[in-house]
């Protein structure tokens, strides 16, 4: 596995300190952010995650209230496909079936506890492929 | 209110059938399917869907079964903003803060009551603007 690229804005800033804490017990995670519980705009987040995922062909993990904001800018990327998830049912389906390779998490609504159990889960499923790929393709030509 | 456009894949098909009934009780509703419980592709639904919205200037409504293929997917289109709602809450908060214009909704895990309400809500709440306004501008601008 290689390293888990982890980002969140301010709303979720105490969540992410406690998730890769969690993390760092068994994978090699990097911190981009934020840093402090300052007001911030998660675009900024989403675009750094974003630019280390794809130089290292990794997984990443992107926090804010919701976790709506978040799942809608990383989606403008070609190559990133962002599941905003709620459950470890949401991570093990975004996994086999849309081969995703950003979680996205609510600080807000979603318990500490959780967040992590979401997590684990989408690190450890991989793709199923057969006719999810057919989709994944046929997205991947989606945009514009 | 212009007209409303809902579309899903096979796997909400029933959800949507009813979600499309109970919103023309009050909405201008156009179903641009799937028209029946035949395997489907939820991106050629999701190209159909924003074809609409964007010519009409107007909200839509995506469902497959989690929600989760159909939100990836309408992100990749630069003046869309997708929002996958589990609740009422996720509603207002997408209107509010990210300026939503698609509604993402899962037909297997949200039961068809709480799908009710939570279009309800993201169809009568209006965008907030101020500090939110300049993230929208913000991650209208990522992508490539």
């Amino acid at each position: 596995m290689n390293k888990i690229f982890v980002a969140s804005d301010h709303a979720a800033f105490q969540e992410k300190q406690l998730l890769v804490g969690e993390l760092r017990k068994i994978y090699e995670v990097v911190d981009l952010g934020t840093h402090g519980p300052e007001s911030t705009n998660y675009p900024e987040w989403v675009k750094l995650l974003v630019e280390n995922v794809r130089r290292e062909q990794s997984l990443g993990i992107l926090l804010c209230g919701s976790g709506i904001g978040v799942s809608m800018a990383a989606n403008r990327y070609k190559d990133i496909r962002a599941a905003l998830c709620r459950d470890e049912d949401d991570a093990r389906m975004s996994r086999l079936h849309n081969n995703a390779n950003v979680l996205c998490l609510s600080g807000r609504k979603t318990p500490t506890e959780l967040l992590k159990r979401i997590s684990s889960v989408f690190l450890s499923t991989e793709f199923e492929g057969g006719r999810h790929q057919l989709r994944v393709e046929q997205f991947n030509l989606l945009g514009e």
